[in-house]
């Protein structure tokens, strides 16, 4: 019998990352789920990501790493404000370096584990414009990755896969409805409350409730 | 009056960040030293990377990470033997992605602090067969980390510098002298006891010693 292979996959929480592990899944992977402890504000995204990963049937790992020792981000920085509605350019919300450090640490955690795919749930479309969430961002990351680890200079290296990184947030939201995602368990706003409610006017509310209207799909979202 | 420009400047406790840290002050730059609490053995190069920043004048930050989490080396995994001697290969101290990790969690910090450039004292030549100590490595985490942050894209970008990648040890420790380090404040031993006095037998050991013997300076190593 063959054991199933592996993959590190990032679960945030939010919708993205659980379509995107539903996905690593249904290529038949055997998933390790790995989350932050970050010191972000929305920490029911943590409860969320916990859920997500037992709904799959998945390990789940909690790293903790503090990044509030750095600061620089509404999302790190009690002291920076969260915005309503709409920005320009990338938003205050930006966490210096994040997708690097998570990546950097899945990287070591995918080499440990023998793991050679390590899947991310960024989008490039409706990216609120974060830099580390682009398709370029994420082939030299591959590149570097396969550079400067032993199961990239002597072994069978790494793929860095994007699955989401051009699909529609209605795109991605059919897919993960078609895997059996259930979204209920999936928090994906800026400032949710400790049960993991919504505020419904963050730049990530909205782009999650327009995808869920125009995938026309029902939208189990909870708002305080 | 011109502020000097920062770089963040990791530091082990080791000989050869210190004398890369050297070299990023006698460029004018203010260092901002960032070395890891993540779970090593030796921890007595933590305490010898506070000495070396503030022999140096830099402010110094100590990053907390367990890096045991994924576990996976000699070096943060107990039941993992530190070998005597030379070894063939990528050899068991290596940790699974920690140049990665650190310039990722350096990159953050530099981003958060408007600084451009990085320092690392990697080094090629007596690199005991770690990939992450090459050349192609370093410009592929540069290329990357202009890719995937907002001081890469819409500001002045990093600059990874490797000032000892193609350095002799003995070339090291010269270049030291000449800007006055006190090498008696580093410990290099990947086994060394509370106080940093080295064990003299290590693959760490045996190339500082052979590095102050080829350089002609005096050896100020501690041994128990």
């Amino acid at each position: 019998m063959n054991m199933p292979k592996k993959a590190v996959v990032l679960i945030s929480g939010g919708l993205d990352s659980a379509t995107a592990a539903a996905m690593a899944r249904a290529e038949g992977f055997a998933g390790c789920a790995l989350s932050f402890d970050y010191g972000q504000r929305h920490r029911a995204e943590l409860v969320a990501a916990g859920r997500i990963a037992r709904s799959l049937g998945m390990e789940h790992r909690v790293f903790r790493l503090d990044l509030r020792q750095f600061g620089g981000s509404a999302l790190t920085d009690d002291t920076i404000a969260v915005p309503e509605g709409p920005s320009e350019g990338i938003p205050v919300t930006y966490v210096p370096a994040r997708n690097t450090v998570f990546l950097s640490l899945a990287l070591a955690w995918a080499e440990v584990l023998d793991a050679h795919d390590i899947f991310i749930g960024v989008n490039a479309v409706d990216y609120s414009g974060y830099p580390d969430c682009r398709a370029e961002f994420v082939q030299a990351f591959e590149t570097m990755a396969n550079l400067g680890t032993r199961a990239g200079v002597e072994g069978r290296g790494f793929r860095i896969r994007a699955p989401l990184i051009d699909m529609s947030k209605a795109e991605i939201i059919r897919t993960g409805a078609r895997l059996g995602v259930d979204y209920g368990l999936t928090v994906s706003c800026y400032d949710a409350d400790a049960e993991g409610r919504a505020c419904g006017r963050c730049d990530s509310c909205r782009l999650r409730a327009e995808g869920f209207r125009a995938a026309d799909v029902p939208d189990p979202t909870l708002y305080r």
